[in-house]
């Protein structure tokens, strides 16, 4: 099992998929059925590493087979994506998952049917070769979609630019969809805080909490992207930066920590790559509500917030962790979730000067 | 009426501001009753100026007093929005929509009921203030939502911060929420590229487009936020930029660059502050589609689709425009939309070397 994948050489993966491409080939010649092994990818198969704290995917694999009816289709799907990361590296471009659909909807010479006809077969095809030649499809040149900024006394190389995060004004660096050729040239911060709102994002930026408290501030809109995830992870692992996350007290903000944190269940599969299993929640707990006086500023729980509630606590990770569930059973009791932006109650600057200085020193956050 | 309402100093708010408090003041101490017009924001009051081509607030006006029982809750609202804009203009912060309701939502000493309940009661009255004091909410430091990035060959200041749009790597400069205090340092483009998609902002500023068509390319996802908008008017007005809308060849597409153009209904009260009337249509049209191959890629369409196709067809500007008819016409005889995206079919570069520089050369845009 991979831990942290190192952004690889692009000649890697190139030599991989040729490699690839070759055995095909030459079991072709050879007269026999070209297959490839590719692990399992159903709920049953995805479990959860009590050790080292990530979802990932247990041992069920499969064979899959050039000449099987029921499989020459998504084996020639495989080998089409395969051959368009071959052509995106080779050429340096990159496209998105709905491209990539559009360039596979097309017949092979001789053949009637497209390669594909929905942006389902090509999205499982995509994370069929991630598995099989052991790389993100980030690093196949295919990206997901790009949203976030990002603000620090950190300085960046890409594509030729030297960034410095620090003298963006008000805006930030926009964080791409893609962040495997990054290169981290100065990075003088001590921790990362990922936060869950853009607006609560352009607060800190404003009260200069990077430039006070010495880290990186980055956010996008809900879930982090893959491209924020993999950034996340690259500080963590490459420059030892703790991950610290910021949300509302609600069961969506706890999902999004728990995603940054363990992985997601539909992306199982790249977990190793994508999560960051020492991240600690450093958002509103519903403790916090009386802590801070937000008692009038709390939100009464809808049907479809206590379904959440009723799943999330019930993670496995969550499940045997006695603050968590503490905390959830508070939520349940007040039938209500906060907001961060109800800190502005206690003053515009508060969740700046008072509530993220407090949490730190007091290392009020949860695992 | 205001076509171009440059960035105000702050000094100049302020004095509004408190001009508009002291009347209140003034009038109590005269045993007069506070009063304040307003004009109407229903549909009924919403024109389309067919001369200068945007939405805006028709005649009727109303007159909202403190003393009536009726009006007491929302004159105090509207005070109270005043009240804090003064207060963030002056320590020189910004709060979101969402924190100013968590901020407004107290009680006045010697009262029992908060100035609001619900976040639609402050975000009226900030729309109430725009107009009495005939300023943009960013200019009262009340921002909306932050979405987008940018690049190309400008330099901006902003914070203090001097930042060169054509340096920023993969990412681009993050577009932030408010952009009234960017001060313009060069601006060497001769045109604007608003596309409603981040992915294909992405594929164009990979074939580095801004720089071989000497542009700036611009994205949200989806509905141009109200910082882009600022931004594309203030490049336009006071730069003479003309700006461009890429989009896909569907209603909501066209419904994206009918507000970007032409202002939206619910925000009629700004459009003059937010409109671009000169901008042009460069994205895909249904007649694209036979044009460059992509009748395989067809979308058909949904009943939600149809529905919003017969709304914005109907719309005044577009009723009256046989090109855009006939186009309408055409996506309604295929019953389908199609995407930018499946310009990859042709090409993974197609767009950036073929669509966009053969539709600049001809004119081919609608208006």
């Amino acid at each position: 099992m991979h831990f942290y994948l190192k952004p690889k050489k692009k000649e890697e993966i190139l030599l991989t998929l040729k490699a690839l491409g070759d055995s095909f080939l030459k079991e072709i010649e050879e007269g026999k059925n070209p297959s490839v092994e590719i692990p399992t990818r159903t709920l049953r198969n995805v479990r959860f590493d009590e050790k080292n704290r990530r979802l990932y995917l247990g041992g069920y694999v499969s064979r899959r087979y050039l000449l099987h009816l029921a499989q020459i289709r998504s084996f020639t799907q495989l080998a089409g994506v395969a051959a368009l990361a071959k052509k995106l590296i080779e050429e340096d471009k990159h496209v998105s998952l709905r491209e990539t659909f559009y360039i596979l909807k097309r017949t092979i010479p001789g053949l009637k049917r497209n390669i594909v006809d929905e942006q389902e077969e090509s999205n499982r095809a995509v994370e069929d070769l991630e598995l099989v030649i052991n790389a993100l499809r980030e690093q196949l040149h295919i990206n997901a979609n790009k949203l976030g900024a990002v603000a620090g006394n950190v300085v960046i190389r890409d594509r030729g630019d030297l960034i410095d995060w620090s003298k963006l004004g008000s805006g930030g660096w926009s964080v791409p969809s893609n962040v495997e050729d990054i290169e981290f040239v100065k990075v003088d911060a001590k921790f990362v805080l990922y936060i869950e709102k853009s607006a609560v994002w352009e607060r800190l930026h404003e009260d200069k909490v990077w430039k006070k408290l010495n880290c990186i501030i980055v956010a996008s809109q809900g879930q982090a992207t893959r491209g924020i995830r993999r950034l996340l992870q690259r500080l963590n692992y490459e420059h030892g930066l703790p991950i610290f996350v910021l949300t509302d007290a609600d069961p969506w903000g706890i999902y999004i920590y728990s995603v940054i944190k363990f992985g997601s269940i539909t992306l199982a599969h790249v977990s190793d790559r994508l999560a960051v299993p020492s991240a600690k929640f450093l958002g509103l707990k519903p403790s916090d509500v009386k802590k801070y006086g937000l008692e009038k500023h709390l939100i009464k729980l809808k049907e479809i917030d206590k379904k959440r509630l009723n799943e999330v606590r019930n993670y496995e990770w969550f499940k045997k962790n006695k603050e968590w569930q503490r905390e959830f059973d508070l939520m349940a009791k007040m039938d209500a979730k906060a907001e961060l932006e109800a800190l502005a109650a206690r003053g515009i600057t508060f969740i700046s000067d008072k509530y993220l200085p407090e949490k730190l020193k007091n290392e009020d956050w949860l695992d």
